[in-house]
């Protein structure tokens, strides 16, 4: 089943303690993109880059199938550029540039075999964006939304807007306790249901990820890796592999079902991974299927256990 | 198999953002010997109170199988006292006083039943007396220690010693950390296995608990709750869960085993989160098998999902 991907198509320029990436390819789409690629080919980008984004990066996204209909080239114009400097715990960062160059008054097309799409990733972006792209969508069966602070402060009718006609939101732990203003993760999580999305997936980073649907939990941990080189991404990735496994799933069965998102937010889990190991979308770009299945396979020993039979002891 | 519990028997003074608890009964060995009651009837309490410590809570725990020929009581002297105030992440908190009282001097004797338990849980406590009493221990088939980075900061040659004679270390992600100068978990659990312990469980709080052996991983949630009422002493009933649950399944078959322990930290994670409902002990002591079990297969949904099968899609 074909994919709708929204989102930035940017520079980034990082500074962690450990190292700093120059100026790379980033953008959540870019991160999404990527991440889709690794589970359906129909995929349909819509995005807008700057006369001075490399085509290379483009032209990989069409080898992996990705249509570029819907991906608008600005002549003499620069792309979005977000520049920023990650804490020592590598979690808490500071943003040090945004430069927003080409993203300023852009009106996204969707193209017209994107309009078919049957899923649809609304990568974090201006809610007035997303719900232009969301009106060019005919029969979508599946929305995820993702989303972040910034537009809470700052644009939050329309966020709420876009946030009721989705299926799916995707949040951090603190994103969702602002929007909803409950501390504990399973009362936010009931707010945001009564605001639309029957699923709501809460990102927690290093920590992992917890899903609800009504009456339903499921978490899933980050993979504990040797070592992070940069996070930049790693939500977007998260987010691209989730859709992108649930709309392989979907050639199979009708439905999406409770099962198929619990695997699609491991598949996630396990792609965000890969991007935390290096800057940029190089490591999603050179990863292979036995990459990562054998890290699938690791993951889910990570919290297999046999079960407990009681009164036993 | 019987259990040998070292820690504190004292009184907390807690403010959250939520409530007060008044003086309450707390320390790290009432935790414990309550969590380990609830699977194993045999248990040596070695601690030291005031005389103003109540008797209803001792004989409670003497109900509950616990032997207290090795728990001092100082005829005049006032039991330890900790106050604190948490912040508005019920994570974070400040110390508003710590009062030794009969703490201070006190040499922990070791009952003759208790030398020669098989479990021992050296509770937070200082190093030096968590040596004595393993050095008055017999031939421990499992030596769990629990410690804080309170302790680094002020013991660091005695805790090291104390380290490098137990079985399974635990502490929480800033103090393994802190004791190994690495930044990432997996690479902080390698320097402390070459320390001693083969087993590290790192506890994330409300994140969940990573356990380590050589080789070897394994993650456990937190159970998401409603509400937490205080956090206090959950890092103490998870210790007491899992030494609980382990001298229980003890008895079944011969060695602990990496599949008994990885049983042991979700068993840990449920009692800790009945602790964090209610300020003080009272949770676990109201607490019922059936509510025990109810939870821990709410507990195991939480992380159950379908294998994929890759290459299908």
């Amino acid at each position: 089943m074909a994919v709708l991907t929204l989102g930035t198509v940017a520079f980034d320029t990082i500074e962690t303690p450990f190292g700093s990436s120059g100026k790379v390819v980033g953008g959540a789409a870019s991160y999404i993109a990527m991440a889709v690629s690794h589970f359906v080919r129909k995929q349909h980008l819509v995005s807008v880059v700057g006369e001075d984004f490399p085509q290379d990066f483009l032209s990989e996204l069409s080898t992996r199938g990705a249509c570029l209909n819907g991906l608008t080239r600005v002549e003499g114009g620069k792309s979005f550029h977000w520049a920023g400097k990650y804490h020592e715990d590598m979690v808490g960062r500071d943003t040090l540039a945004t430069e927003l160059n080409v993203l300023v008054g852009w009106e996204p097309k969707v193209c017209k075999s994107g309009n078919n799409a049957d899923f649809v990733m609304l990568g974090n972006l201006d809610p007035a964006v997303q719900l232009a792209v969301l009106d060019q969508v005919t029969s979508p069966k599946l929305v995820v939304l993702d989303t972040m602070n910034f537009w809470m402060d700052s644009a939050m009718d329309n966020l709420k807007k876009i946030i009721s006609r989705v299926d799916v939101l995707t949040v951090n732990d603190e994103e969702a306790r602002q929007l909803t203003g409950e501390h504990f993760l399973p009362k936010a999580a009931r707010v945001i249901h009564a605001m639309g999305p029957k699923t709501v997936v809460i990102k927690k980073g290093e920590h992992g990820a917890l899903m609800f649907q009504e009456g339903k939990m499921f978490f899933a941990p980050a993979y504990p890796l040797e070592q992070v080189i940069d996070p930049t991404g790693a939500g977007d990735t998260f987010a691209g592999g989730f859709v992108g496994y649930l709309a392989a799933c979907h050639g199979r069965n009708g439905e999406v079902t409770w099962e198929d998102m619990k695997q699609a937010v491991t598949v996630g889990s396990v792609m965000a991974s890969f991007t935390c190991e290096a800057f940029g979308t190089q490591a999603l770009a050179a990863l292979t299927q036995e990459q990562t299945e054998a890290r699938w396979n690791e993951y889910k020993a990570l919290t297999a256990y046999s079960p407990i039979t009681w009164g036993q002891h």
